[in-house]
């Protein structure tokens, strides 16, 4: 009897441990679904001009990387960089492109392209087209920004 | 009996779980100082101009993002970029310096700052100095570079 239940037991351990793995296992369409909810919300955060909305989108301790500028670090730091942005190079809108996303456990990355619209008041309208990689972290319940860091594609 | 050996086959399979995430869980130091290791073989790989060795520290399906290019998509596309660097640029020396790991299962990623040392024919040498994030992916029994993107820091 105790054979059985041990045999049992170590059937039942077998099943517990593959589904601990399950949990931290890639899972890419829904993964990929999450993260372009997220960019959606990011989207329209930065078409409001909603800096305390674009901030809520980012772990806090983020870390934004944005060009020819430091590091910069943390939710407070990262909603003035964004209100910068929008402010000063009249950033209209953001479109992003995901192009892949792969999971591990409680972190995803991301790598995708976007095209900002530029609109700077007295200045000249433009288009800026970047690739960019996002680091993902589960954070309070829903996928965060957790590492953004972003160049320029080649000039047309 | 039976009982008994339920309640031990219980706190087993706890055991067991926990195990299982350990595996999976962060190891800050131990990744640190993987990654570290594989940065100096980065750095050794492009003082010696050997852009074999270059490429063999990427996945063979990883993705590198020049500032000012496109995706640079796979580990012969990725020595190529690099041995362009080294013969066109003139570069001389790359230092990395790891500013922050984390690991999630068999990806990390890690964010730094870097100075690479340009020595053009016929041009004037100058310094570089960047940050950036790579996702490393563990493959064929090491951290190989994953994703592979960087920016300029502000100009002095």
């Amino acid at each position: 009897m105790t054979g059985q239940v041990l045999a049992r037991s170590a059937r039942l351990l077998g099943a517990v441990a593959l589904a601990g793995c399950a949990m931290l296992s890639p899972d890419r369409a829904s993964i990929r679904t999450d993260i372009e909810r997220a960019n959606r919300a990011f989207e329209q955060a930065v078409a409001a001009g909603d800096v305390e909305r674009v901030g809520s989108l980012y772990t806090s301790d983020a870390i934004a990387f944005p060009p020819d500028a430091p590091m910069v670090r943390g939710r407070d730091a990262i909603k003035q960089l964004w209100g910068g942005v929008i402010r000063d190079m009249g950033l209209k809108t953001v479109t992003l492109r995901t192009v892949d996303v792969e999971r591990a456990g409680h972190t995803a990355y991301e790598t995708g392209e976007a095209t900002l619209r530029l609109e700077p008041r007295g200045g000249q309208a433009s288009s800026a087209a970047i690739k960019y990689v996002v680091v993902w972290k589960r954070a309070d319940g829903q996928w965060r920004i957790h590492r953004d860091i972003w160049n320029a594609m080649p000039a047309r």
